[in-house]
């Protein structure tokens, strides 16, 4: 059921083309007069009036407001499926019991570095390693990523460290070599309504991890979920990482409500990039902690051998004996509530 | 040092004057021709420079930019006092290595309702009783409290239950009354910066709870702190309890990144709200959870015997077996960060 | 009629509790069983529904949400009262035909200077000086104004140059003394929500400018001015200075878009003040014209004779000539939306 | 030169290793000891140290803090080129005294429906004819566009009523398709950091409408242009659609303030629209008179002459009657600004 708000004074005619488009789409409607306003109660399975039939329906005279009862989204929706879905990575499984941690430097810079860096935190617990090959930057003078050249030493280090690997994919014309290489694909906050490479991914199987865009809400990351969803790929994880907001003493700020949140709408596994969230490395410790107490299925974590000269981001990678420290006081934290790491 | 940058073409004569009017304040300069801009460096004791004389500099023909290195806040600041700064209120002592737990309904109803609320919040290991007198409401049309009515019910809850108290104060007229009866004054988030407060509270030695401010930057909110440090009240503790951010799918946006951000730039102890920061009862536990694991000193969560009957904030309010279930959950992750509960 | 949003699965038992709860306050109800989601469509007079009794409401088992069809604001409202409200100040009235201009200094700093910049805004055409008394700073190292000396002063240049005065109440202590000599009372974007000062000046008939706070949505804005309207005081008039966003390059963002909504939804008189708005002087002119062409009364413009020595606010303050050259664009621009300045 | 501020207490060996790392990049440094902050100076060309270099120096130990004074952009800015950009689209020019409208639907539906818009908005004296026939929507289930069958009839439309044509590019796929058939490529918001798609039109020479991303900065969406320029095409237009922002009354808050900011920092035209900005149909015409009024060079308004029935958007479109009406408010608005439409 939705509603229907009319401008008072509508007239009569007015209201009578607004009921008979409700009809002509198989909606009942039930009218009420109330003292202040009339409004239009719509019966029937509202879920299928789209997004362009509110926006028509609202555009007809007299219509002062619409408002939808429903989510927009279906498949994303934990009416939908009420059980948690796990997604199978290699012989992962994210959203069980257990917390993954992916960890790795924000931008693939040479073998050698990778090679140090996946080694450090395979041996603190890590289980997938995270680094960007195609990298979106702000500046185009900045480094853009190694291309194809960074996924094969992905590829490498996955074989000798016995980790899953995750990147970024920022261009359908990427799709085929990314999926070559990776476990999961990444797509970045900045193409989270980059509604063409959702498609895209949706027509493939592999693992997506969903960041969420800077000024996202909640639904419209749903909503775009939803677009790989209804594609056929079922293997979603969403992954919070920062809002923009007025604050500007953090890079960004962590929406941390979003988790248990999202744990009550949708039955995808939830991820937490504290790294990109906050921007600043003493600040992504306490973080994780929060992260995992307020119910997160993975995080998300740079680091990075040597920060000062990283080609990107060093500013908020932890150097491996932070990391290796803040894995084991995540142990506590997970087990308190009723998670292992 | 401050920096000042100067439009590019800045005459010989303005550079003078800007030069002139600086030295005029006892302050050094260090002019440096970039290739782009000309910038002078300002060395001295720049953080006498106040707010207005930076503004006037700014209003100067030839200033680009005036770029402040130096904190806005002193008394506030980590680099004025390095130990953390422990409260006592009563018996109690808040920033110690205790987390204390403020717990109660968001308004006193009556007498009844409030005792058996502090019965139950007490039994479960909330130390401060939490309840308003005064209620800043929206609609002028909502129940604004009781006045001191409430104030009465609530020390008396005190001498019965053995808990101290936290009321909000929000008028100069009202500051005698509450000091009479409370042991901590909140000041609420949409009087942060109503600066004649802050005077006044600064001018006892009352504990104040300082509420952040719905759009109110980490540095605004430390200014504010300042007035009351600066009138001599040392008592000062943060309250995060969520920012206004374009997100509408929860209450507010709980920035739980402050409470490191704090921890590094100032020694007063931070004070989680995680039940305003979100507005929904089921996501207050995993919240409160968050906001200890991310290093909070203190919570405040809205706890209720009927929520369906409370008269403000029914919504966000936990049930007593709720929150003695939470208060049982918060103890391993307090343990987790070296604190106890 | 508001709606009332079941989750799934809800027990009968507490549809019929929610549905006795409502027929206790005389509503009846309508249930619509839809395909995903039952509803509870309330009928009757809910604009009697309280804030709290709605929040009651959504406090309770089974309830998902509940949506509310009316405005929360009543005298605000249009609806309330169809024609604009004209308020007079002197011999003076703002929503009418004619647009007026408050022009002056951020604080009176001293009888000299004011009387000078009082002078040539006279002369330009302003017919309301500006000038604050009681200043609110983030800063307590500040200048916080002269008190009621500045008072003074406004009221001398208000005699000696013909020209209505504007100034700000920050504190309910301060009302009689800023009553004695303004003809507009000011309420601070910092104050909007400073319930007890908002009830103070509705309780007296003297016109009050009230401006948005940093983050206030227009319904909040709205509701404070029902609470001035609600003691009897019908002499509001809402002033646009800028609202708070993610973007630092200007101050604030002025929402110029809230003048037309504004005018839909309520009969009060619309200011825009530009110099708060963007914070900087040479973006204050576009502005200003912006303002007008969008629909505003009023304007409210920063104008000081020596910029670079103001004590407050210099770096948006425009100088005489500037503002001389202002006031004749304008003109041509009021025209062409059938004002006149 | 850049300002880097170290923590207190730095040890002389961290200085010395910052130090050696500028002069390693041919900078020299100037080292300023201040009562609580010590400073480096850094004098010369800083425009080359990268945002990746940036990072690795706020990574170095004992940084506590690196203020840029450049701007990030250089082709974009005001500083490298003085004169306004002016772009030829066919016979018109956008950047120069004439300010051009561009008009059509939201999305293009069908040939009938388009011609029928096209021919009215002619008439009404628009220059420019918009249409979608690539649809970025939030929901999956939208309508998406018809692809090269709209740009189709764009292209027909040109040719009949004599109107320029700008339509969206979604993908860089295809981009081969959109070139053949369109005069202005739009970028969308949400594409606005779409880098790969950035890079393809700047390989082009065809005129861009590069639009404002939900909550981009200025800065950031400069640094979007400067992709494009960098890549050799300098016909780039930036157009203010809205940012997303706390309140929801309105669409988006479309921040006019960065219209006259803007022509102080960048020659690049300036386009508004404001149909998205507000996204309701009745403040879309004060929104344009108070773009013109801010000083934009264009504008871009939907129409449709059946919102009704519109597949999108259809809220926001103006009636043919309506848009005729506002084009002719809109002169002398544009004449009080020495601007002619």
């Amino acid at each position: 059921m939705d509603i229907i708000v009319l401008e008072p004074g509508t007239p009569e005619s007015n209201v009578k083309n607004i009921i008979k488009k409700l009809e002509s789409k198989g909606l009942k409607t039930h009218i009420s007069h109330g003292t202040e306003r009339t409004i239009i109660g719509v019966i029937g399975d509202t879920s299928k009036v789209t997004e362009d039939e509110e926006a028509a329906i609202r555009a007809m005279s007299g219509v002062e407001n619409v408002v939808r009862i429903l989510k927009p989204f279906k498949l994303a929706s934990r009416d939908f499926k009420k059980e948690n879905t796990e997604i199978k990575v290699r012989d992962l499984v994210i959203g069980g019991k257990k917390i993954h941690v992916m960890a790795g430097p924000c931008a693939v810079e040479n073998r050698a570095i990778l090679f140090s860096i996946a080694e450090k935190v395979k041996a603190a617990g890590a289980t997938i390693l995270r680094g960007g090959a195609f990298k979106p930057r702000t500046s185009p003078y900045s480094f853009q990523g190694l291309g194809e050249e960074g996924l094969k030493y992905l590829a490498e280090a996955r074989e000798r460290y016995g980790l899953a690997i995750v990147t970024e994919l920022m261009d359908t014309k990427d799709i085929d070599i990314v999926l070559k290489y990776t476990d999961i694909i990444q797509i970045g906050a900045r193409n989270m309504q980059n509604f063409k490479l959702l498609l895209e991914v949706g027509s493939t199987n592999k693992p997506v991890l969903l960041k969420r865009g800077l000024s996202a809400t909640i639904k419209e990351w749903l909503m775009s979920a939803e677009y790989i969803l209804s594609r056929g790929n079922q293997n979603v994880m969403l992954c919070e990482r920062g809002i923009r907001t007025f604050e500007t003493a953090t890079r960004n700020t962590l929406d941390l409500s979003a988790v248990p949140l999202l744990k009550q709408i949708t039955h995808l596994p939830i991820v937490v990039d504290p790294s990109h969230g906050v921007g600043k490395r003493d600040l992504v410790p306490p973080m994780a902690k929060a992260a995992i107490a307020a119910g997160a299925d993975a995080l998300m974590i740079e680091v990075h051998t040597n920060p000062e000269e990283a080609l990107s981001d060093g500013e908020q990678s932890l150097k491996p004996n932070t990391f290796i420290k803040l894995m084991s006081e995540l142990k506590p934290i997970a087990e308190a509530v009723n998670r292992e790491l």
